[in-house]
């Protein structure tokens, strides 16, 4: 085969390093660019003062989000929510957001008011304007596309490749559920399929349901960061499960970390659904994703502040990049992190 | 059926009534938002001097292109130079781009380079960084959904809803080759499918294909208009034809509008492949879209600035609403403007 008719599959190659491929080509131009491709969202020049950050996601139809189990309301909700997570984790406060649409037309209008019902009450709990985006037909599945534009003071932003040695990681929030209430909605769905009399068992796992089906983006952890007068040496959400995200803070800063496994925070709930699926709760927790909380790095000086705080823990601490990144088992074993994160580009086929 | 389960079909609305049950829905809350949905862009503050403007667009493989004929490179190219002009459109410079593309595994990760390539070639022309974006995959067709960014100084903005009596409305370039070039292309593929042996004929027809695969956002516009000291009093580009954006000036400024068919700008190898098509010319111009011109309203006082430029026409003049808007036919004969655009969400099934 010929240089010109090069098939490489995309699964050889993966998102990130498409994203890196894509990368080593943009030049940036204007001098009003601040921050391009490479972190939650990039950055340009507000007014004095501030930074605007701009993020953007694309969510499908049968590889984000499966109708048959998730609520057009919610659907609508969750994709505003899962982007305004991008612009808390640049520690700025989202203030528009542009909505693209695509759907078949065997949509009814309601159907797509009740989307807009969900974008409308994310937007109305995040103080976040409506202000445009595109509305089109799809040839089949229905298409999500939102960019969210946010501002913070410039001395404020946190990107992902400023963590520091021996700076503090910190989580919001805990972790893993969102996936088990992934994991019990999918049983249900099979169950269903079997036999479409059998009620789904859905009332018990309410938090976990809860957690993917209509998560929040955490607009209090920016709101108390700033309470607490702490900046974060770096910060990112957790959309793809602890152990990709915290590769990238190390990657991109250029330092290692260590883990403490049992500090990882997981709610009981979700502890007793992940023994019901015979799955280990802190694999949930490292690989799920979908979580939306933020996970950051402190100087260890400001630690003190986060003592007993209810909303934060502190998971481990920044090493040196030769140390690699470790996770520390509670039987005391270290273990490598890999990212095993859902990945879209090589999930589906 | 009850009120809950109200099924209204999606072609019974129409995107822009759409738009309009949406938009009544969204009430902004933040003081940098300065125009919400209903223009080629939204605004909102930047710094003191600077406005900053932002337009959103979703591309779906078999409604808004068929790969058959549209090469990946001119995908690429396109995708972004259909959404600047919605910037240049607001009278602003484009400074930045978030792209995000969804493909299924079918798809190679050379291919998707050369999509890419693209973006960087008009990213270069227009002098525009690509900041961000996102990759996915897709469980069927190619979908690519672009935000682009712009500035301008708040007093050149140019809405559509700003045109006033007694304007005159002029149009950059001419006015249906898109169009023509699409039925050229959609001929060809029928040949093609009829008999795969067959040689597509395309060398005849240079121009109006190439501002069908690979339209040019008009940046020079902008830059002239500064240069002349024009800033028109409303603006809007042609993506829908004429006849649509003729009466979304006249419909947000609240005013009439006489067109003069005689003045319409249509290249002679357009009319010329018109007339092989046995399509009358005109139809092309106003319903055909996809030109990607300019199409705005000066003070009767800055027309003599227009005279004999050769990449400006003056097409008619702004009227009172109760006027009605008219398109006056080379016979004299007056004809009522009705929009019948390509309508993304009515076209497919």
């Amino acid at each position: 085969m010929s240089e010109e008719n090069k098939f490489t599959p995309i699964k050889n190659l993966g998102e990130f390093a498409l994203i890196d491929r894509i990368k080593l080509k943009a030049r940036d131009k204007n001098k009003n660019t601040i921050k391009g491709i490479g972190d939650d969202a990039s950055v340009i020049n507000g007014s004095k003062k501030e930074s605007i950050v701009i993020s953007t996601d694309m969510l499908i139809q049968g590889v984000h989000f499966d109708l048959m189990y998730v609520p057009l309301l919610h659907l609508g909700y969750k994709s505003v929510t899962s982007n305004l997570s991008d612009i808390y984790a640049m520690n700025a406060k989202p203030e528009q957001i542009l909505v693209s649409i695509a759907i078949s037309n065997k949509f009814s209008v309601e159907a797509i008011e009740e989307i807009y019902e969900g974008v409308k009450k994310a937007c109305d709990f995040h103080k976040v304007d409506l202000v445009g985006g595109d509305t089109t037909s799809s040839g089949t599945g229905l298409v999500i596309s939102i960019t969210a534009i946010g501002r913070t003071n410039p001395k404020s932003l946190t990107y992902r490749n400023t963590a520091k040695k021996g700076d503090i990681l910190m989580v919001s929030g805990d972790l893993g559920s969102a996936y088990l209430g992934l994991q019990v909605l999918e049983r249900e769905k099979a169950v269903f399929k079997e036999n479409p009399n059998m009620q789904p068992q859905l009332n018990e796992h309410q938090y976990i349901l809860q957690r993917q089906l209509r998560p929040e983006a955490r607009k209090d952890v920016v709101e108390m960061l700033e309470d607490m007068q702490v900046i974060p040496t770096a910060m990112i959400d957790i959309s793809d499960g602890l152990a990709s995200e915290v590769l990238h803070i190390c990657q991109q800063s250029k330092v290692g970390v260590i883990v403490y496994e049992e500090n990882i925070p997981i709610d009981p709930s979700a502890v007793e659904v992940a023994c019901d699926f015979n799955i280990n709760p802190t694999t949930c927790a490292m690989n799920g994703g979908e979580d939306y909380e933020l996970l950051f790095t402190i100087n260890a000086k400001d630690l003190p502040k986060f003592k007993n705080h209810p909303h934060f823990t502190s998971l481990g601490e920044i090493v040196s990049k030769e140390k690699g990144a470790s996770l520390i088992l509670k039987g005391g074993n270290s273990y490598k992190i890999v990212a095993q994160g859902w990945n879209s580009l090589l999930e589906k086929d």
